[in-house]
This record gives C-alpha cells, structure tokens and sequence, in this order.
C-alpha cells in the first residue's frame, strides 16, 4: 500500500475536494497541515483493513462543527495527540491507527496531520466514502457501531467526552460541544477494534481519493471534465456564473443556497444548489437534478478547482457537476439516513446515472 | 448530626430559598422531589467534614443551566445515579459522600433526592454558601481545586464528561453542554477526595439553612422578619409591588430585572434589581443598596416566602431584602470571583451590614 507524502499529499487533497461536495472543510488548509506535518515528521503509512488485528484500536476523527469558523481557527496541531490520549484513557490501551472518519474536505487531509505527528498508520478507509453534515451518516451508524463515546477537544487542553444514548443524541451533544468550542473543534468517534472496523467501513478511500486527485493533473479543464466522467461518472449540471449565494452559521452548521445562471450553451436556465455543511440539492425549475447522496460539487471555471461552500463568492464562474454517491447510501438503509428526506426535502431520490468504476 | 427526613425538608426548603438569592432552581420543585425519595427509600444521614476519611470520594452536584427550563423540565430521578456511575467510571473507586455543590433553592435539595435512593450519606457542606450563576464561582475554586472533570447527564443515558484547562473554561463548555441537553441538565463537579473537602469547602450549609428555615415557622411576616435580622443580619430594602419584571433566557442562562415600586412608608421610592439566574444587584436612583455576594432575597408579601426569579409575576405585593453573604466572598481573593465587577457592574462592593452570627 502507499504512503502519504509531498508527491502525493496534493493529488490526496484534490480527490477530497471532489468527494466533499463543498463539504468537510476547506482542502486548502488541510493539505498544508498535512505537507507541514510530513514534512517535519515523515511520511504516513497507509495501511488495508487486511492488516488490522481483531483487536487493533482504530480511531476515526477529524473536524466537527462549521467549516466557515474552521478556515478562521488556527489549529496548535496537538489535536489529534489530545485525542488518542483521551481515546487512551478510555479504552486502556494503545489507539493502533487512524482512520478519516469522512474522507471529503479538509477531513480527509487533517488525520494525515495528526498521523505523521504520532508516527501512526492511517487506515485506507473513511467512515462516509465523501463528506456529510452529521455524525450519524456514517457507514458505522448503518452497520450498527455506536458513535460514542465521542471525544472532543480543542487542542489546547481542553476535552469532552460523550456517552450517549443513541448515535442521533450523540450528533446533537457534540454539536453543542463544538459550539462551546466556538464553532468547531477535533473529534474522534465511532472508536472501535480491527474487526469491527473490517465489518462496517467504507474501504479503499484514500486510494480513491488519490486516484480521482491525478484526474486534477491535467491541465484543459474539458479534459479534467472527461477523466472524471470516465473515472467516476460525472456529469456537468451548468456551466454559468454564481448569481447569488447565501449562507448562515447556526447550531454549529452552515445552512445556506448558492444560484448559477447559465452562460454560452447553458444561458436562460438557473440552478439553485442548497447546501448543509455540504452541498445537498440542485434544483432547476423546482425539480432536482442531482440530490444526496450524489455528490455534487461546484469547480471554479478559472481553475477548475472543487469550491467549499464557504469559498463560494458572487459574480465566480463556474461549473456545477453531479457524481453518483457511494453505492452503500444508495441502498434503502443508507438512503433513510442521507437520503433528501433526511434533510427535510419532500423528494424522492433519483440517481443521477450508475457510476462506470463502482 | 441531624438526618433529613419529613421533618425537617420544608424547613431546608425555606432556607435554600432565601440562601438561593433568587436562585439555585424553584425549591417547591426539589422539596417535591426529597419528600418523595425520603418517603420512598428513608432518610438521609448529614455527616460533617470530620466524619471523612482523607481518600473518601465526595462529589458535589445540582442542576445546571437555566432555571426557566428547569421548573419545565420532568426529571427521572436517576440523574443521581447516572451522575455516580460516571464518577466511579472515572476516578475508578465509589463515590463515598455527595454534596449540594450549591445550597441555594432546588439545588440545596435535589442531592437530597439523589443521596437517598443510592443510599449515600450528604456532606454537611457546600460550594458557595448561597447560589451564584456560574460554576467557577465556588470555595473549592478559591482553595484551587479543579471542577474537571465536569460530569453532565440528562438521567435518561447520555452523559458528557469535561475536562477543561481551566475552572472558566470548565464553566463554558458545561453551559453549553447543558444548552445542548435542552437548556438544563443534572451535573457533578469538583469531586475531590475527603482531605481535599476538609480544606476547600463551606461548613455546615445544610445545618444552616435548615436554621434559617425555621424562622418561617413564625406565622406573622414581621416576625420572620425581626428572626432573619436576629439571624442572618436582614435589612429591609423595600416593601412595594412589582412594576416591572423582563427575563430572557441566552447561553444556558437567565438575564433580566425587576423593579419594585415602594408602598405604604416606601410610596415615591423605586428599587431595580438585575439579575443572572440569581439577583445581583439593587439599585435605587443609580445607586447600589446591595450587591453580589450579598444575598439579595425578593419575598412575596402575601405568603412571606423567597420567590426565585423565575416566579417573579407582574403585580405582586413582594418585600426585598438583603443578607451580608458568606464571609468567603466578602475578602478580596473572593470578591474577584463574584464582586459587582466579576458580574459587569463597574461599582465597588459595599457591605449591607455586619453579619450578627457569621
């Protein structure tokens, strides 16, 4: 298996600011944690579930809370130690690898981080196969793991830990942490050995992140467009300019919708995206034409880049795209939980078209 | 030393209502409560600071968050055991004692509740000597002891456990902790082994408000009066009606004020009593009558007993009155705590008058 290093780090953070879908956190920032960390401390290695024991600890963290007060926090980097010493305390014993618990955004670049900090592995997995708003949605709620208990801190000494009674209560307390945090903070969940990890998580995804980051290498934004319909059956929604954008940060969210007005090929027509953390409808004349769990994502035209929401600005160009979500959100079970009812739209989920490389 | 059973719960409810200083939550509500478990599971033995031995595990607990919601809020009654359970998880040895970690209003009797269905002696002691908003404001504090970890439940299996990098800290993250289990929340703080109790905490708190509580066995409402002035050093502030009460309930607590306007020999004055869960301040043309830490109590002129500030009606015939606060809080290093100025105000602390019996 590979390791993360400065000759992949940037491919890395491309792939997860496709899966983000706007979400996670800014790539940017967490790509540079991640080169700083690696650099001063070495390269992470990335290991299979294959190579965990049954009673390997395996923990899955990254950011909790809202992406727009996490590109203005600065980060001591001592996170991640400040939760495997909690995660240490509770389980007594030794926390063996990290795991992103949702690959998409920044999250799937800070375990890098705390990784090569702590001289531990970095399993190639996530815990949502792209980035979602809640702790619930994650592949661990559906087979059945409990979140808790949660830990949460500041890296600055400060912690929190959350027993709670379900993975639902469990969402709504750590929210509330992340707020008293002043937004957002590190957190660490679904903790679990090597066996369970084998039996409930979604694999294989810092490969693909890797793998869909090398499309970005190419430099002719129409043929970056052809790589990722090849490689992961995207599909452009609008090409056009951002019109209007709105977002507000409450409850330790980002709520919001951005509107694109078509232009060249695609003038007259309007697509209004709604986004949670992550961006969650795209809707033209009332109907949807990309909803969760596809993901859809918003390039920069200048750079051809994948836009976090909170990077959204008015007048940018842009292009609007749809992928099809990770197969195990497609299902009834997953759908119950990431699906458009999930997050209150009164529809019902279309897929937008089979992936070619599922 | 005494035990507490049907006999003498009312008379501690009457004292933790004059010693909340408005605060503390509605005794009515925690009276309810003690009856009920001391009929249930029988009473509750007081042991003194003495009858500790130096590794016992005290742990002081109550009700934390907003008032308002607490009188709303239906209570399982296993708080307390969920509240142990954590503890004992933590410090891995048996909670030996418990305490009220504040002696004012429901507060001085919920651990009543809670010590008799576990079966567990209360310590004849408390953290503030009255009741004050916030969770640094606390003797153990003073003496340098650490409120983390912060155990909050709601009773019903969830739990969060704090360990913050400081008291204030500490005091943040548990507010919005109890914002999060909707507004209030059971909590145990500053658990400390007996060696530690001896030397941090405010002696004889339930003796005294139990003492207190007898005055209003006296039928007549000057008579009570005359008693807490023999007492307690009672002074009259006004007798009147109230004009005007604004509450708002932010942050896990509640801001407002209340105005008395003066009657029969008081016609023509105004008082203006702020508050922050507890009454802080009395202010007559601008000028402070009494001030935090002075205990600050607002009775009901009909039934001549202590309303808390989320009773306070439009209307009400009510007598306030002030009391020198635990000396404590009278000395400089207390003053920095919960002086006028730790609350806001920019006015020195004049002392009402010298307590009789400190």
């Amino acid at each position: 298996m590979v390791q993360l290093d400065h000759t992949n780090l940037s491919d890395l953070a491309h792939g997860c600011a496709l899966l983000g879908a706007g979400g996670g956190g800014d790539p940017d920032l967490g790509l540079l944690m991640a080169e700083q960390a690696v650099a001063e401390h070495g390269p992470v290695r990335v290991i299979g579930l294959h190579e965990l024991d049954d009673d390997d600890l395996v923990l899955p963290c990254g950011l909790i809370g809202a992406p727009t007060v996490a590109i203005e926090r600065i980060w001591s980097g001592d996170e991640g130690a400040e939760l495997v010493a909690a995660a240490e305390r509770i389980w007594r014993r030794p926390v063996t690898a990290l795991m992103c618990y949702e690959i998409g955004g920044a999250n799937g670049l800070l375990p890098v981080s705390w990784a090569a900090r702590l001289g531990l592995p970095l399993v190639d997995a996530d815990g949502m196969g792209r980035a979602f708003p809640e702790m619930q949605q994650q592949a661990m709620h559906l087979a059945g793991v409990s979140a808790s208990p949660v830990i949460l801190t500041d890296g600055r000494g400060s912690s929190v830990v959350i027993r709670a009674v379900d993975n639902r209560a469990a969402e709504r307390l750590a929210r509330g942490g992340a707020a008293s945090f002043g937004g957002v903070c590190a957190g660490a969940l679904y903790g679990m050995d090597g066996a369970t990890a084998r039996a409930s998580i979604v694999r294989g995804s810092i490969a693909r992140a890797l793998h869909l980051g090398r499309a970005f290498a190419e430099e002719r934004l129409q043929r970056r467009l052809a790589v990722l319909a090849d490689e992961l059956g995207a599909v452009v929604l609008i090409e056009g300019k951002l019109i209007d954008v709105e977002r507000r940060t409450d409850g330790g969210f980002v709520h919001g919708s951005a509107t694109v007005a078509g232009t060249g090929p695609d003038e007259g027509r309007q697509l209004r995206i709604e986004l949670q953390n992550e961006y969650l409808v795209a809707l033209e004349e009332g109907e949807a034409r990309a909803c969760v769990p596809d993901i859809i994502a918003v390039l920069d035209a200048d750079t051809g880049s994948p836009l976090v929401t909170e990077r959204l600005r008015y007048g940018q160009r842009a292009i609007a795209i749809a992928c099809p979500g990770p197969e195990l959100w497609r299902t009834r079970a997953g759908l119950e939980v990431v699906g458009p009812a999930a997050f209150g739209y009164d529809i019902p989920y279309a897929p937008i078209a089979s992936p070619r490389h599922a």
